[in-house]
């Protein structure tokens, strides 16, 4: 008893150790899977998403990033630069038609599956990468699916997880109200559109002795690049509606053999409008309601 | 000794629990510091920040948000929808005519101080404000600056905390390369440039019964507003250079009285470029580097 008794300090110390090395562990865990969102709809395996949405920008945002994305060019050499100068009227005009031409978009669910010339497609694409991007990086792929298997293929998967948020969200009530589910999670457009353009984001690339390059801004990036892509469809007479589905983005980028640094900001189909196609009869905020001058 | 030992059981239970209660506390402090992304570089107290960064996008993302921007739109009565249609023809010379256009834009940090007509200013905010959004939210705020007093302070706070960034990156070594410095972080066209343009991200909405609506995708929905507005500025001359000073943004916010559930996206100095000014001898991807077909 005397030895135990003069042990006791000791025994303390490691029990306490242990202890604690149990919460620490336990506290870690946690804090891994509450960073780390995954769906707890699906009963099945996905083991992607956890890879996948892990990386968040967020996460990754460094305090110490320069905020001007033209910085880190300083040791390129600069050549002149003198674009286009329009006289004022002129200006004011190039103004207001483009407004009108940009006003005129709207986002529309009803795509006719007439072909579209893949040479206009090609200059869209081309179109929405002249946008600007944090240091330069580039960090968008456009994958375009004219492939009416791997269309279909999408549109499983895209209407799977719909159906998931839709029960999920609505409940038993809704469940008869069909004419409502339909445009909640049944996406006809994606095998009827004759293109898909699927926008990825590249979280980091690769330097050249092989480290990783965190690409900081990248969703805004890549989101300023589909602004541009839309002015581009919607110049040319073609439609489309934005989407962003990124809780299938995992399953999506498996499908299209993307890798793992590529996650999917946005997802669009695009072909002409269909002969009777309608659009909800919204209208925009004025300029006062957008704009604050000082 | 005897009723030591008796006791040593509790005695030990009660330590234990102390010691990890501690380091529960200890553990939860650190996890709250790493959450709030802090500037430790400044000196001063920027309560501010606190508050502002807290609120992150990534971290109120609903798993069963609507993928689809404009479902909800269900109850909405329909309207035919007949956008302009061109031929074959006439779509690729479009296509290719709005690539030149904006193959053309470049970011300008040489800008004119020349005054730019306040209503085409009017009509390139009217464009941005075509753009879609989440759930039709439109959650943006363009904050145009035309005020010179106003311009200096927003570039006194940017070029305070991009001193900030240059002195922590780079170190005493670089001190002395007067050059560099310079372009890292003296903004003479936030004095120069006739406007500034600040785009806030509107992070949530009131609802009819007062109570906050979370708007999910705004930072990707005020994105996709700035890449068409960086379209329209490029047809009309005038050129820009993109920068997202999120770190000065609360303090921006704060200037600009703008309320706390915006945050500010990017500052966007707008106007001519000047006579002189050159650009980084950049290239772009070629199309086979940023598109997938199949």
């Amino acid at each position: 008893m005397a030895l135990f008794s003069s042990l006791t300090p000791v025994f303390l110390a490691v029990l306490c150790g242990v202890v604690v090395v149990f919460f620490i562990r336990s506290f870690q865990k946690k804090d891994r899977k509450s960073n780390a969102v995954v769906s707890k709809s699906t009963a099945k395996s996905r083991p992607w998403v956890d890879e996948d949405l892990q990386d968040t920008e967020l996460n990754s945002r460094d305090e110490e990033e320069e905020s001007e994305w033209a910085a880190g060019e300083e040791d390129v050499p600069h050549v002149p630069y003198a674009p286009a100068r329009y006289a004022g009227d002129v200006m004011l005009n190039r103004a207001r038609e483009f407004y009108a031409l940009m006003n005129g978009r709207r986002s529309v669910r009803f795509i006719s599956p007439e072909p579209v010339p893949r040479e206009v497609i090609d200059y869209v694409i081309r179109t929405a990468g002249t946008s600007p991007s944090g240091a330069h990086t580039e960090p968008w792929t456009f994958v375009v699916v004219g492939d009416a298997e791997v269309k279909h293929k999408i549109r499983e998967i895209v209407e799977e997880e719909e159906e998931i948020n839709y029960r999920q969200r609505m409940g038993d009530k809704w469940v008869s109200d069909l004419r409502r589910m339909r445009t909640t999670w049944v996406k006809e457009y994606l095998d009827v559109a004759p293109y898909l353009i699927l926008v990825f984001k590249q979280t980091h690339g690769i330097r050249s002795d092989g480290r990783k390059k965190t690409h900081y801004y990248s969703e805004i990036s890549v989101s300023v690049a589909c602004g541009i892509l839309l002015a581009a469809l919607n110049n040319v007479g073609l439609v489309t509606v934005t989407s962003t589905p990124l809780n299938c983005g995992p399953h999506l980028r498996l499908l299209l053999r993307r890798p793992a640094n590529e996650k999917l900001l946005m997802l669009l189909p695009v072909g002409f409008p269909a002969r009777d196609a309608t659009v909800p009869d919204l209208t925009r905020k004025s300029l006062d309601d957008i704009m604050v001058y000082l």
